[in-house]
């Protein structure tokens, strides 16, 4: 799911700040906050292609196509939710949604060396290359109960809303697509993904990103409210960091040798001071320590996880750097407190989220807020740590937008999602992808094709 | 047991502080190092006193007695190892204990509110009031397998040396004292105890000197060396710290909430690099710590558990209070850190013993290397911290000695005692005690009577 990385703190609500420490991570996707100014006017392209767009006859057969499909992609969705995907086992789960590819006519589909299900509908050339992703993974460990429950039109199980919900919608963008015949100008990447939850850091949208060179673009799917639209990716590192002396009694060994627990709180001390930009909102955290033997034993080791965010690369790196040349200045200080040399520090990158942001005047922004307008809702520009943090730290434009659904309860066995009018939320991302892509016949492509990146 | 306290660390041989550091703090009695110089000459009077002791046929009948009570000594050693003593549930051995007592004369032997066993064997008047006594509680924990188990002269099971055998010993010197009608001039206060052990913080021997304000000294028995004198008792201050603030998300959160974690970095920090005297020797370390939520919350709590010793009181309290000023300037400086007043920290003793030494120069101290010269032993006078560090904390002359018996183990479930010889002991420390106190008719008190303590 998208992690909601709310920007403006100091103008948050009770309510909204509630939300979003509730789950230390896991707030509801309602809790987005603004990030940039809601679009009200677009380039004359922008506003050419939609025109276009809004006015075809296949495309109005399309939309339609896609609000009479809704109640068969439900049994996608239950079906792809049944098959559990913890994270680093997305296997199952990507086989049935190859498959389920597979059989809406994308018959070169196949699953890639992470785990990613990859599949290209070509456009009728010389477009821009969009992917247009899910993810597979769900937070939720192997032997969850996810069998799905309905009560009218909520359907509760984990892993429903983030994200299998954004597959329900590919497979039916998929179906339609082809069943009408729609010929695109650009590439459609379709990828249902691995790896975007917590330690999976990104690992399924990195590898994308890597085997295709000449993406142009990306529109990633997953819960968010109705008009919001995510255009910053607030990058992230985590560390764990172990520090280890000889030990010793503590009163038999006292003077001989270092603390790993003092060396570690002399590091503590010193991160806790170190100072980060307001904008580009940048953060730190020693979020859990732990260690040493007894109340009498000079601790022989201790160890910390460090949580460093940044909505810009520059700042989390310059801040990063300050946290490890502090622990660093802490072991060393430690073994001089005792004239020694024996405590030593080592440090494991356990999280690396790349960060970045797409400007709000890039024609995807434009698009996807366009195609809100032209459904009659109000877009929010707001940020979060998603797959699209990937494009967004290669500077390729790159959103997340919501397939459709109002949802909640993410990350927690309570995951609901309630499709009354569902339809909606893939119609207008399906719109925003075909602005992008441009259509045969109807509109040019939004989307600038880019000179393909170099290994 | 007497927790093996070796002062002058730097001249530990590699062995004796690998011994000292294995069990932190649970070193073998054999560690046990040099805290002063071995007392070569005597007082005249305490010269005078253990020529008249050992050559009064009197005190000879006696000790022969102790050696052929050594068999039958050895089945109360093994009625009582194989009645568990856990901390704070002593009580069943306590009541054998008091049933042994008053079997062997002291029919007004009683249990007090603390849990000690408590018998006062009269003097033939106006003499000093002697303690003598050993612990009754194990560290062992309730269900341990208390089987002793017999090799030739070796006894193993969990406490039967730290400090049964000294029960046992206690015992022995009861029967044979009043089975040869021996009357002593001062009185012997006999007392198996409570709360020796960890966190029963001395509470038995706390109790002892609060009920008795007359005591004038006290000879302890533990598992030690032969010609081992404990003459110093290691203070110490143990607390549990807990910071608690509000606790909230890494990034969504930051700016507005102290950390618990980051408060207590600051505070080990300081107390890293607090200085403490050499002499009189006084260590502190953070022993363990934790806290912390996730490595994205930033920490709502965090604990640490802090062990302060010193071989006086006075270093002991100095430096505490500069260790709970460290804790408040740490979250005055985490809370001025974000301009917030919610970051708290708690503290709770958890450890309370008090310290002080018995200066080498002491008749008590005279008493025991004399007793060990007369014996061919050499003395090595010791610290650690035992049952005396109460009384020494109180200015009242006070040594631990041992009982006899080679042993090991100690606080391990393979603890042993090797009682080839082991009457020998019994017989050392009696005439110890038979000096301090004087026996009618043979020699004068070695103890002086002190000024009861008011309450």
């Amino acid at each position: 799911m998208p992690i909601a990385l709310p920007r403006r703190t100091h103008a948050m609500s009770a309510l909204t700040l509630c939300a979003a420490l509730a789950g230390a991570g896991q707030a509801s996707a309602q809790s987005f906050n603004a990030v940039a100014s809601t679009p009200l006017q677009f380039k004359p392209a922008v506003e050419q292609a939609f025109a276009q767009l809004m006015a075809a006859p296949a495309v109005t057969r399309l939309l339609d196509a896609v609000k009479a499909d809704h109640e068969r992609s439900i049994e996608d969705l239950r079906l792809l939710t049944e098959i559990e995907a913890p994270p680093f086992k997305e296997q199952k789960r990507a086989e049935a949604f190859l498959a389920r590819m597979k059989a809406l006519g994308l018959t070169d589909a196949r699953i890639d060396a992470e785990g990613n299900v990859v599949g290209l509908r070509k456009g009728s050339g010389n477009g821009p290359k969009l992917l247009i992703s899910a993810h597979l993974d769900t937070v939720f460990p192997s032997g969850t109960d996810v069998k799905v429950r309905q009560d009218g039109n909520r359907y509760s199980a984990p892993g429903i809303s983030d994200d299998t919900r954004g597959l329900a919608v590919l497979l039916s963008w998929l179906k339609v697509l082809n069943e009408l015949k729609v010929q695109t100008v650009g590439d459609l990447l379709f990828v249902g993904n691995t790896g975007e939850e917590e330690l999976g850091n990104l690992r399924g949208i990195k590898r994308i990103f890597a085997d295709h060179l000449d993406i142009d673009g990306m529109v990633g799917l997953e819960p968010a409210g109705d008009g919001t639209v995510l255009v910053l990716g607030t990058g992230s590192h985590r560390y764990e960091v172990t520090f280890k002396g000889p030990g010793g009694h503590s009163f038999g060994a006292f003077g001989q040798v270092p603390s790993a627990i003092h060396g570690m709180g002399r590091a503590i001390a010193k991160i806790s001071d170190i100072q980060t930009p307001a904008v580009p909102k940048t953060t730190f955290t020693v979020g859990t320590v732990g260690g040493g033997t007894s109340v009498n034993t000079i601790a022989p080791d201790a160890r910390m996880a460090i949580d460093i965010r940044s909505d810009a690369m520059a700042p989390l790196l310059e801040t990063e750097k300050k946290i490890l040349a502090a622990i660093d200045e802490a072991v060393v200080e430690e073994n001089r407190r005792w004239g020694v040399n024996t405590l030593s520090a080592s440090v494991r990158l356990i999280g690396d989220r790349p960060g970045g942001r797409t400007q709000s005047d890039q024609p995807i922004v434009e698009a996807a807020s366009r195609a809100n307008a032209a459904f009659g809702l109000k877009t929010l520009l707001s940020g979060a740590s998603t797959d699209a943090n990937v494009p967004m730290s290669l500077g390729i434009p790159a959103i997340i937008v919501s397939g459709g659904g109002k949802t909640g309860g993410f990350h927690a066995l309570s995951e609901w999602i309630d499709l009354t009018d569902g339809w909606r939320g893939a119609q207008i991302s399906l719109v925003t992808v075909l602005g992008l892509v441009g259509v045969q016949g109807v509109s040019e492509p939004l989307l600038t094709k880019r000179t393909p990146r170099t290994k």
